[in-house]
């Protein structure tokens, strides 16, 4: 089919189909003569993926693209690909807000900061859990530490192991999902889903369940 | 203290901080003279929570600021300050990722939308779970459930209810934890950053999981 009808198939508009051209997002179609491509139901699923992850997942284009790449080198294992787009969603925690507004006096080496990074490696070897320790999410949870500590909130992080568990459990879950597609395409693509959507779907299942527990508590205490 | 000892004493650069006054993230100093504003401990600690909203929170200053309004007027109730916290966080599913790029022929009143609306709201009903039917966690669940269903991925959503047990149980923790607290400023602070920091942690949390799960099946399955 030509760009027109890829259009008409997906919803999205033709100039938009070029930008994610341009940008990579989406392979090329097989040239017929020196101004025409055509394009495949590959070409069509693909859209509907990018469009996930750029509405749905919240990804910037540079991350989408970085996710994707695997999908079109299948030379890449479901390991790698697992790990490509579990860091191209890693949350970047410590990253100033503005980038001249530095703080003042708090370098990444300073000794809170040394101290926030060996309480997180101590508790995620504690937990059992086998992670590079010098890896993004590491960083991302000394982070949120030093964060808690500095605000006077310790007491927040009781909720560490709660939070774990959850997470641990989700792992599992979803890695079996994946696993059980036999198509090796499948099995990326719901990788990526997994993890990208996973995180906008819990986010959202948070908000309603913490509705839910706010209202029995403060409104209807005999409904508990 | 002057504005320059609050810098000190904060990390934050003063051109940062005087456009947090600007934008009404943190309250005006007591004026001592026309061009003399005063500031204390509670100018500190209010820095403190705003740089953990935007740095490890990632919230945008508007969202920021809608989340510490009701810190400043105390005769806002507990639970009314965790619905704020909550809105201010949902994640804004649907929403195109540019202006002009919206989706032709899928305006958000059609059979789909309707269609995955109807199926998030049996789901929210079918769970027990107390909430506002039309609220945007409710939307942005139908999203999702809309999405995964357009890119044949149905599958996905057989974790929904794994996930909602996760949600459920972080919900009543959280909650729990909060409710300790005796001072109202403390809770509504509790509220504000469990909400905020919860998910941010959570999504990191998620990601060492899924590491560890990955290492564990892929690279040495005696381990398991």
């Amino acid at each position: 089919m030509r760009v027109g009808e890829l259009s008409r198939q997906t919803g999205v508009p033709v100039p938009t189909i070029k930008f994610y051209l341009r940008e990579g997002l989406v392979p090329a179609g097989e040239l017929t003569c020196p101004n025409q491509a055509q394009y495949g139901q590959r070409h069509v699923r693909r859209l509907r993926l990018v469009r996930a992850l750029l509405e749905v997942g919240g990804l910037s284009v540079a991350a989408a693209r970085d996710v994707l790449g695997p999908l079109d080198a299948p030379e890449v294992s479901l390991p790698d690909t697992l790990g490509i787009a579990r860091r191209a969603v890693t949350p970047a925690c410590g990253a100033p807000a503005e980038p001249d507004a530095d703080r003042a006096g708090a370098p990444p080496a300073d000794p809170a900061g040394r101290a926030a990074l060996d309480a997180a490696a101590a508790w995620v070897v504690e937990r059992g859990w086998q992670v590079r320790p010098g890896g993004p999410a590491c960083a991302s949870l000394a982070q949120l530490i030093r964060t808690l500590h500095e605000l006077g909130r310790p007491d927040l992080l009781e909720l560490l192991d709660e939070y774990a568990t959850a997470a641990e459990r989700l792992a599992a879950a979803e890695l079996a999902l994946v696993d059980r597609r036999a198509d090796p395409d499948g099995r990326l693509e719901g990788a990526v889903l997994g993890t990208v959507l996973g995180d906008a779907l819990l986010a959202t299942l948070r908000r309603l369940a913490q509705e839910d527990a706010s209202r029995r508590t403060f409104t209807a205490p005999t409904v508990l």
